[in-house]
Order: C-alpha cells, then structure tokens, then sequence
C-alpha cells in the first residue's frame, strides 16, 4: 500500500514527465518546419500558409527568433482566448459541446472538492485509527483521510451522507442546466445554419422489389402517393463497394509506381526492381516500373467493367434511398411518421450529412441488421467479460522458448542475461497491450459490423462499447481483484444485496490505485495529446519520401478529429471516479480537478489549432454523456450504501435508498424534457425556417441543390456522359435505369464539378473529400493513402 | 400431498358445480322474464323485442312451452354459428381479437398436451420410484407422472429438454402467426370503417400559456402556422369536472325523490318522512318529498352557476384541445411528430374515440403526470408485495371478542357453539377476501390516477397491474410458501442463480394445487360467468322497484363489457401454467384445455348476446398479451433450467441457456414487425383512405360532422344559445372565448341534438350515453344511477 510519499514521489515523477511533455510541445510547435503538425486547422481554413516562404534558409526550418523561446508557454493564454462563438464558427458544435464537457467537470467537482476537503478530511482524520480493520490488511496513510477511519457505527456517517446528498442535488443541478444549454445551443445552431442538404433529405430504407418496376421508379411513385405535396426528388444508392475496393487497390498501386519512378529519376544508374510473387518476397525479379504500370492497366480494366455494372445493373441498385423534400417541413414529417402498413417496409429517418454517410453499411440487407446486432452484442459481452482467455493463451506462447524456435538465428542475442531478463518481464505483457491499443479500432469494427450508416453514430456505439469495457475492466476490475470473468461468476453467485457490500468496503483501498492511475493515463497521457508525437513523425516522414508539391503537403498533414470513441469513455470514467471518491476518499477529488484543467486547456488548443471534424453532428453524443454521469451517480449511491452497511451503519440504508429512486427520476425527467430535441426535429423550428427562406430566397432552385448531395462519392470520378445516368433529377432528363445515352447533358460542365453551393456551410469541406476534379484521389474513405511521388527534399 | 384419488374428487365436485351453473343457466335463459338478462345485446342492436307481448300472463314470465327444456344446451352450438367476420360486425374487433386469444390457447396446447402425455408420461413413469426425494416430504401420485420421478443424472432428461425446445419453437410459430394476423385484421378493420371522428382528430395537451391570447387562439394559431394545409377546426376542452360532480349528487337526489314520490303514490295515507341529518340517521324528522325537491332545488341553483362559470371564465378551459384536420394524413402527421422546440408543450397524440375517453383525467396538468406516475408504480409495487401487511392488521381486529366488543347485543347468537365456530373460521379469511373482490376496483384507480385518459388505456394498465399481482402472489406466492414479501426479502438475499433453483425444485410438487386451482377459478368459475347471477339479481331489484317504463326497464339491465381488466391477467396466468408445466407434470395440461375450451365457448355466447363494449380499441390490447405469452415461455425456460440443475443434470444449462435468448430474440423481432401496427397509423394507409373518400364523397361538409364529436357530455344538457359559444366551428359564429350572445343558431335544432351522422360505427352507441335529448340523465359516467320512478309490478 501506498504511503503519502509514494503518492508524492508518483505525483513528481508524473508532473516532471507531463512538464516534459509541455516542453518539447512547446518547443516543437514554434519550430516552422512543425508548423503545419500543430496547425492544421488554420492552413485548412486557409488563415495560415507556409511560414517558410520568409527568412532564410535554416529560419525555413528552426525557429531563430530567440524571444519566442521565452514565451514558450503563450499556448495556454491564447487557447483561452477564442471565445465559445467563435469556437462553434471555427470548429464546429461538436467541439463546443465537447469542451463544456471539461468546463463541466471543473463546475462541478470544484465546489464538491473544496467542501470535501473542509468537511469530511477533518471528520475522518479525528475519527481515531483503523483499529478495526483486520491486521492482514496492510493500512495506508491515504486510507487514514478516508471514511475508513471512521469507526463502525459512528454517528460521524450521517456527515458523509449529508454530504452525498448534497453532491447528488448539486450534480443534478448542474447536470440540468448543461442539458439545458445545450439542447438550446443545438437548436439555435440548427436553426442558424444556411440551408444544408440533409436539412430536406430523409434516407428510407427497405425498399420493397415491385415487379416490373424499378427501385427509382418505386420510391418516385411512392412519395409521390404519400407525399404529394411535398416529395421533390430521390437519389438512389448503388452498391459500389467493389468499385471501391478497386480504386482503393489501384491508389496503392499508383503509389508504388510513383515511388519508384522517383527513385528511377533520382538515381537513373539503377532501374527499380521486384520480385513478382506475393508481397514482392519471392518469385522471378522484374523491373518494377513496368509491372506496377501493367498491374493499374489491368485493374483499371476491372475498374471500367465494374462501372459498366453499376450503371447498367439494376441489381446493383441498394433497396435504400435518399429521398428529397421541397421542404424542411415535409422532411421533418417524413423522417417521424411511419410510411407503409408493413412497419419493416420504407423505413425512414433523417439522412445524415453526406460527409457523415458510412456508404458500405447502406449495403447491408435489412433482414440481416438484427441479427448483426444480437450477434455484435454477444460479442461486445464476451470482449468484455472474457477478453483474458485469448490473451493469456497468447500469453502462454509468446515466451523465450517460442521466440527461440520461431527465430533461432536470435538465440545468441536472447541469452544474454541483461535482454533475456528484459524480455521475460516484457513478452507476457505485450499481448495485453497490443491488445489495449487495438481495442478501439476492434470495438469500431464491430460497430460498422453492426450496419449504422452514419460515422458519427458508428462513433457514439464504439465510444458505448468502450465504456462498458473500461467499467468492468478498469473501475470494476481494479477495486475486485481476479478478472472480470471471475468477477462475474462471483457475482452471478451472489446475493444482489451483497454486490455493492463486496465492492464498497474495498473501495476505500484502491483509492492509491487510482490516483496514481489519473496522474498516469489523465496528466501524463493529455501532455502527450497536445505533443501529437504520431502525427509529428508520419508528416515528417511523408515530406522526406513522397511531398513534391505544396498541395502534397497539405496532404501530408491529416489533421484528425477529436477521437470521441477513446475521450469520450476514459472522461466518463473520470467522472465515475470523481464521483465515487468524493465522500469515500476525497483526497482523490484535487488530482481529477487537475486533470480536467488540463485536458480542458490542451483540447481547447488542439480544437483551435489541429483538430478538423469530418462530421458535424451538432452535439448528438451528449445525451450519452448525461446518461453516463447520472449512471456514475447511481453507482457511487449503491457502493456507499454498501460500504456503509459494512461499517454496520445499517440504519443508513434507507436515508440511502430515497437517493438512487430520486435520480432515476431526474434522469427520466431529463430525457422526456430534453432528449427529442436530440433525436427529432420539431416542425414549429421547419416550418419557420421554411418560411424564412421563401421570404429571403423565393426562386432558389432547390431540385438542383440537392441533386447531387447524396451522390456516391463514387460517381464523382465517372465520366460526364456517366453522371447523367445517376443524377437523373438535375437536368430532367431521363431516369436512372434507363439505357445510357450519348447525349450530353444540357448544363454547363462547371456545374457538374462545383454545385452552385457546397451542401456544408460551417466549415467548407476539406480538399481531399468531395473534390471532384480530382478523381484518381478517390477518397470516401479517409484511411485510403493519397499518392505523393516527389521527394521534398529535392525540391527545397 | 393429494392422490389421483382426490384429484378425481375434486374434479367431480368441480364438474358437477360447474354443471348445476350451466343448467341453471340453461332453466333460466329460457324464461321470458330474463330474457333482458341474457340476450341485453340484441335488445340494444334492435334484434329483439320484449317477448313478453305475445302470451297469456304467466307465459310471459315463465316459460311453458316443454320442447325447450331438451334442448337447453342449444345454446353451445348457437354460440358457435357466427362467423368471425359476423362477430367482428356485431361486437367489434375487441371481442373477436378476445376470442381469438382463447382459440390461440387451445392452438397451442392441443398438440402440446397429446405430445407430452404420449412422450413425457412413459418417460417419467418408467423412471422409477421417487427414491432420491427427502423422507419429510410426502409424495403425490400426481408426482410419478411428473419429472420428479426421473433419477438425477438421468440421460432422460434430454427428453424433456428436446421437448422444451419443440413447445419453445411450436409457441413462437403459433404467436407468431396469430399476431400477423392480428395485425391484418386490425389494419383491415381501420381500413374498412367508415369515417369516424377519431381518424382525423389529435388530441393536444400541454398547450402553453400565451398572455393576452385566450388558449383557443393560441391552439388556432399554432395549428394554422405548421400544418396550413391539413388543420381544420379545433375544440376546447372545459374543466367541468365539478359540474359532472352536481349532476350525479342531483341526479341521486332525484332518484330519491322519485322512489319517495311513488311511494306516497302507492299509500296515499302515509307521506314518507326522513331525518335531516346526516345520511338520514339523526336530526329532525322532515317531510321526504319537500327535502328532496327543496335538495334539488339547491343544487341545480349552484350547478346554473358552474355552468356560468365554465362557459365565462377562461380559467375553466383547460390546456388540452381536439385538434381536427381535414384529412386522415394531416391527423397522422401530427399524431407521430413533434410540434414544438420544447419537446414538453404542444404534445400530440391520437384522440382516443369520444366514448373512450375518460373526460375527468383531461383535467390533470401535465406537470404532475411524471410525479402520479412515480408514485403509481411504488404504490403498486408495495401493493403486490406487502398486501398481506393491512390485511393482517385487520385479520388481527376482525375476531369474536372485537366483534362482541362493537356490537354487544349479539352476544347471545355469537356464542352459539355452532355460529362461534363458523365465525372462527370465516372471519379472518373475511378481510382477504373482501380485499380480493375489490382489488380490480382498486387497481383501475390506481390507473385512474396516473392520468390515462383513455378508458381502453386505463383498463391495459388495470389489466398489467393485476397481471403482476397473479404473477406474484398467486403463482410464486403458491410456489414458494410465505407471503410475497418474505419471498422478495429472501430473493433479495439469494444469488441470482438459486432463484431458478429455489423455484424450478418446488414446481412439481405444486402441480396439484395448481390443478385444483383450475379447477375451481376456471371450471366453475367460467361457469358462473355464464349465469349472471349479479346482473340477474340487480336486474330483477330495480324491475321490482324502479322501473315505470320500457324505456326505464330497458335502462335497468346494463350488459357491460367485458371485463378485460380481469380476463386478460387470468387468461395469461392460464397460459402460464400451461407452458411452465408442460414439460414438468404434462397431466395439468389437460385440465388447462378443458378451462380454454369452455371459456371459449361462454365468452362467445357471452359477446353475441350479452356484452355491449363501451369502447373499441381495435384489439390494442394485444401486443400485451403477446409479451405476457413470451415471458411466460422465459420463465419456464428459466425455472427448468433451474429444476434440471437440482436434478444434477448441469450439463444441460448451455442447451438450455440458448432458449431464452432465441425467445427475448423472436420477441424482439415480433415487436419491431407488428407492433407498430397497434401504435401508429402509417401514412401510405391513410393517404389511400383519404383520395377513396375524396372520390366517393367529394362534397361532404367535414367540419360540420367534426364540429361537435368531442364536445365534452356535459355540454349537451346545455341551453342551445350557450353552445353556440364552445361549438364554435359548427355554426361559424363566434369564439369561444367571447362574451355570451343572444343570437340564436341559424342552423336548425335537430342538428344540434343529432349530429347528421353518428361518430361511431360499427355499433351505434347505447342510449345512455351521448344522447342529448335527456339532458337530466347525465350520464357520461356508466355508473351514474339512472333513476327510476315506477314499480314494475304496478305497470304489468
């Protein structure tokens, strides 16, 4: 057990590496040739560019200007200075909403802190020593400010259920008023935003096959019928996956061709070779030039017939479309109402915005959906509860002796003492912490599993996931010792008054634990956040090997959003600890107010300066965040209940009890108040925005504004001629199954490439998405490598 | 423990009881002077007159002709003529939807029962002795047919298991395919009728405050700026809850004062008299006419006043209003989305049908919903738990010497050895029984309570509440021994996992009761449906006393409906017993089938000639009973799982443990399938109703037949100049909110009494209800008495 100064030796050691952190962040960002890893944002909003352009040629890379040196630590005052307006301009709701998160948790835990502190340390430091703790615990000096001091049966207990009391009414209270202003602030952003196509689009999925009729023709008649005076047009989705899959395919092959092309140009002594068999590791050596060239002919070809496909194929039309409204109102109506008789037919709902669309899951047949999810949600179930048994099997293989036969040419260097000690300590846990990085790319894939068609609600069940995993396995499992399977079999065979009985009366123990856990993952981790250390390194990395062009380099830089799935959770966790020390051991309050400071002032910066969202989903995650803290509140309830019942203050229980049923009922109060303003849109808002614009703007053409907003990204690389096919509704001229003609379409070309508006308005889209004059750049999906072929050395 | 023997008795006793009821009511039926007992329905549909005009008079009371006596028990094939289509004209869908649920039962448990006792009875009894049961317990006959007889550890098991999983999938389908067509026949039946107010009508509550607007503009307004295509007229609704409360206190006065009238009438030479005190017990002795017509007097001067009250103050219209729309999908679309940016103003729901609606709960304001609800649901969970607590209490001063105490002049009979005895023995029960018979009463205001304001939604919630109450108290509470609270208190200290196990062992041994419990509730107790004897008894009182003439005898025999708050828990226990014992002791099986098919029959007899439904809620109830059906299967899949663990058969818990999350899955698809069906109205249905209408009756006057369907009923004992002023939207003339006017009507004043075309359909409603043209009989409440002058005798 940790005495004080461990506690105070673990705080320095943290402090210093998070100090360090700031340091070298501090130092790296001035540096110019750093300046578009740590300001991104503001070369995309086109406020900033190249800094290299002045000075000369060592200023283009190191910053010389001694003064700035001085000031290294400015960051902070100029994070704090952008004001939440300007924010939401800038960055978008999302990012507001997600620094109110951090305000929150000051707001809140700030008065609970300084109260904890003044009230119940004194309480427990004079309740007298902890006597009656069984002499094989071993006592910590931590424990001795904590409500283990206290004496059984003590009348000082209703102090630190006055105080739970307290806490409970102040949380909800600021809980309430967060609700409260930002289901304001999300309709006052909706309402203020120009006209956005998912504003009018509603995606109906479920299209029944009507004999003899296609799919356009179907979802055309039916609005039409149901609909009539509102239905303006339709755009039908065609399964372009394979399509995808080979442009993705041919991207990369692109890549290598320019590599070695540049390499060829740089050393014209030696052409590029390779070997053509799997992975370039064997077979016969060919000149690599050539092959990557005939290795593109030929998927281009497949390229070519796959669009024929889709063009001409009416299968490969998706039974979902995007259908559009000639009104805010209509769409609203639309997207709430049930359509068909069959409730599992024409199933509609709001269309998210196109940037936000996850095309591959509009694929997926609707008969599979539950099935998907029963399945999705076993799984999540058994990675939680079960995620050891892979792990320590893999465990089990990766020893010495393994690592010997699999590569015996590195015996002699593993039985060096030094290195052999090292790996023993270092083999059985990497499988762990592979496992612990992967995790959120893992939870991510199983939530696309689970077929929603929007990133940002793909991102919300990820971020869901997550949290169960860190309840059980980082709250849970750190307080019960054995995993969490073991945890769950104790437990299934457990009395259910017993359960927060075993885990309230250790809680008081692990409270060194998770200090030193905050200090680690909270203030350490967050100072390495703002220092971007990845990102650093692939952009430097990408400007050696592949930048020739300033535009390269732009591309070089992926500015990344907020990481929702990971900061999402790992906040909520923090605030379950908060929560649940705040009466237990309140020394533990301080550490999570710093680390709120902190992580407010480092994503604040990194909102301001790096971070670019894909999607704007107007706050829709903080419902989830609500519900978690009520869920943090319930938990302390219960495990104070508890740990109280233990120290036989038993006729606490029912002063107890009145807790939990008062905030479930909060809660549902909550969410019958504020919740649909989260997941509807009421018509009194359409219709005022509807008329609003028929006043401000009473001939926009609204058919051509939304013609191509819901256009596979796909279709953006396709040829003129192509396009008329699919964007039937822009030029009038034929529907979409109909045999493709050779007459060109009527409009002006530049309409096609650059629609009059650009359908996102708070911030323009950035280039390498929705960019249709570039189309071997095809990138719907983020992840998809652009290609880069000159060296940027050769060009400075 | 009862033997076969007993059981044998018992069901003797049981039959024959049940029979004396059927040929009592088979002697009864036939007498002309019940004919209004047992044929109310036809008398109401027109079909039937009093068949007391053709014979001399003695035939009219007693019925002379022999013949019929051979044949009483005609009435079970009668019952069976009419086909479903017919019933569904003749009593609605409710009563079909009703009967389909015991069709259902014998669908299901025909095959189940010939299956299990070919399968399981060999099974078990070839098993062996019940050697492995402890000594203290006393083993039934019953038993060697069940499970028990199976040694621990037997391969047999899988049987009983394989036949779990075929009754599992064999349920499922049967469910499955009754609630498909379930869902048919209701979207058929809306489909098929003909215009009803309720298809274009929303009821809106929570309607805000808007200073200086009366609410009615407000509404108006509100309506006409989001739905300007689709709103047509709306109407206030007026608190005249404390009106209704006068006219029911006049009407007793009058019903008083009649009786007291008819009396001097039969003996001039004595004018009754009554004490002026309270309830008539003390004070002055006064002359009964004169007290009662001076009573009237009184309260018809305080109900002149409400009434100017309702119809001047605007504080008596309430914040909720009918909102009409000219077609059935503008109704639709306001029914389904939300209307204002504060998702707690301007709720929308579908307007229940006039008759449905329960005025006096539209008068709750919104806010303290939430809090009734809240408070409900403890209640009731106290209720179901800790019923036995009171009623102890009153056990405890319910006996000879309180008895004695209170009334002392009975000394003499109590002390009898004979009375003392039976008292000894009835009187304790007396509080429980007393407290069973009014629990439905008691559940249906608890509903009330919560604010429903439908009455087919208050008997639902009365229904799910009793449901719960059967569910605990009478099938685990006779499971397990002891009250249902020290049942919770051990529950609560058990480990999840032995509750199954606590269960599933003691279910065997209970079979007996349970077939005893059949028995008598179901047996007999369906039997003594039949006879009416109540109804019969009432009927014959008021004929005696009160009626004067046809009309008034006609009023004197209320059908009433079914009573689905207490058939609908009863059935489901039914099938619950059924599923969790058919694997377990297969013989109960029989017994359920014979209590499905008799039910059956009564119930239709009962709802061609008896029942007059006050509402039709087109089979809502359903998914209700479908769900209830479901965890029935999961309870029984549990406690087997349970019982099998006991019977050291622990390798079986994977295979069982599939069931239940392939049931929760099956329900989990049922619901997103169907139940919309019951919920929604989706727009392609409506639409298609509507352009039919527009086609066949191009020019019909809606608002008109809108103007005044959902006037509240008090309104119709209103002067004709007054209601110029609430049925605003009929005559076009003022608001309501306006002064009172002179000016009369212009329309004539039949149409004010007998709207053009009645608002209900398929049955037209009773007398008693909306009929304007007897404004003294108020009677929106069904228990209001009618009052009744004449003697019956004096007339014949």
């Amino acid at each position: 057990m940790a005495t004080l100064q461990d506690i105070g030796v673990s705080a320095f050691i943290n402090i210093v590496t998070a100090f360090a952190f700031l340091l070298a962040f501090a130092l790296l960002r001035i540096q110019p040739i750093n300046d578009r890893v740590y300001f991104p944002k503001w070369y995309i909003s086109g406020a900033r560019s190249s800094p290299r352009r002045a000075g000369n040629f060592v200023g283009k890379f190191v910053n010389l200007n001694v003064k700035t040196y001085f000031t290294f630590l400015n960051w902070m005052p100029q994070a704090m200075k952008m004001s939440q307006t300007e924010i939401i301009n800038h960055a978008g709701l999302d990012s507001a909403v997600f620094l109110r998160i951090y305000t929150l948790g000051l707001k809140i835990f700030i008065p609970m802190t300084i109260l904890a502190l003044l009230i119940l340390i004194p309480v427990n430091v004079s309740s007298g020593t902890l006597f009656f703790l069984r002499k094989e615990l071993v006592v910590s000096d931590i424990d001795k400010l904590s409500i283990s001091n206290v004496r059984p049966e003590s009348i000082r207990f209703f102090v630190h259920i006055a105080l739970q009391y307290l806490f409970t009414v102040w949380i909800c209270f600021m809980l309430y008023k967060e609700y409260d202003i930002i289901a304001s602030m999300r309709l006052r952003f909706l309402a203020s935003q120009r006209r956005r196509a998912e504003q009018f689009t509603v995606v109906v999925s479920n299209v029944p096959h009507v004999s003899g009729k296609s799919k356009s023709d179907t979802v055309e008649q039916f609005f039409k019928t149901n609909h009539p005076n509102t239905y303006l047009c339709q755009q039908a989705v065609y399964n372009a996956n394979k399509f995808a899959k080979l442009v993705r395919k041919r991207d990369r092959l692109q890549n290598w061709l320019d590599y070695n092309q540049l390499k060829f140009e740089r050393h014209p002594d030696k052409r590029p070779t390779r070997k053509s068999g799997f992975l370039g590791f064997w077979g016969e050596r060919v000149d690599s030039i050539d092959y990557y060239k005939k290795q593109i002919e030929e998927i281009e070809k497949r390229m070519a017939l796959e669009r024929q496909k889709i063009l001409k194929d009416s299968k490969y039309i998706l039974p979902v479309a995007f259908v559009s409204f000639n009104s805010r109102w209509g769409a609203a109506v639309c997207a709430q109402t049930q359509q068909s008789k069959n409730p599992t037919l024409w199933l509609t709902n709001w269309a998210p915005e196109p940037r936000d669309i996850y095309w591959r899951n509009l694929a997926i047949p609707f008969v599979s959906l539950s099935i998907r999810k029963l399945i999705i949600s076993l799984s999540v179930f058994a990675l939680v509860f079960f995620y050891m048994i892979p792990i320590a099997f893999v465990q089990s293989l990766a020893n010495l002796e393994g690592l010997e036969r699999v590569a015996p040419f590195l015996r002699p260097v593993i039985e060096l003492e030094f290195i052999k000690s090292f790996l023993q300590g270092f083999l059985p846990g990497l499988a762990l912490k592979i496992f612990l990085y992967i995790l959120p790319t893992i939870l991510m894939i199983m939530s696309k599993i689970e077929g929603y068609i929007a990133v940002s609600t793909l991102e919300r069940r990820a971020a869901a996931k997550y949290y169960y995993f860190m309840l059980v396995n980082v709250f849970l499992g750190s307080i019960v010792t054995g995993t969490a399977f073991e945890q769950l079999h104790s437990f299934l065979h457990q009395s259910p008054t017993q359960i927060p009985r075993t885990i309230g009366v250790s809680i008081p123990m692990k409270a060194t634990f998770f200090i030193t856990y905050i200090m680690v993952d909270g203030w350490a981790g967050i100072a390495g956040e703002i220092l971007r250390l990845k990102p650093l390194v692939i952009f430097h990395l990408k400007n050696m090997f592949l930048v020739k062009t300033e535009r390269d380099r732009e591309k070089a830089m992926d500015p990344g959003s907020v990481d929702f799935p990971e900061t999402l959770p790992s906040l909520q966790l923090y605030f379950l600890l908060g929560i649940v020390y705040a009466v237990v051991t309140p020394i533990l309050l301080p550490f999570i107010l710093v680390f709120f400071a902190l992580a407010y002032l480092v994503y604040r910066h990194q909102i301001i300066n790096v971070y670019n969202q894909q999607y704007e989903s107007a706050g829709a995650f903080w419902p989830h965040v609500h519900s978690r803290i009520i869920a943090s509140l319930l938990i302390s309830q219960l495990l104070l209940m508890g740990l109280l019942s233990t120290k036989k203050a038993a006729n606490s229980t029912p002063l107890l009890v009145i807790l939990p049923i008062l905030t479930l009922s909060f809660h549902k109060y909550c969410k019958s108040r504020f919740e649909p303003a989260f997941r509807k849109y009421p018509l009194e808002e359409a219709m005022a925005k509807d008329l609003l614009d028929r006043t401000t703007e009473p001939d926009i053409n609204l058919k051509a504004y939304l013609a191509d907003a819901y256009l596979h990204p796909i279709f953006h690389s396709f040829e003129e001629e192509e396009l008329v096919e699919v964007r039937v509704d822009k030029y009038q001229s034929r529907v979409a199954s109909a045999p493709t003609s050779e007459l060109s379409s009527p409009s002006p070309p530049h309409q096609v490439h650059h629609p009059s508006s650009p359908p996102h308005v708070y911030h323009p889209p950035p280039e390498h998405i929705y960019h249709p004059s570039s189309p071997p750049h095809y990138a719907y999906h983020p992840s998809s490598p652009p290609h880069y072929a000159y060296n940027y050395e050769n060009e400075s």
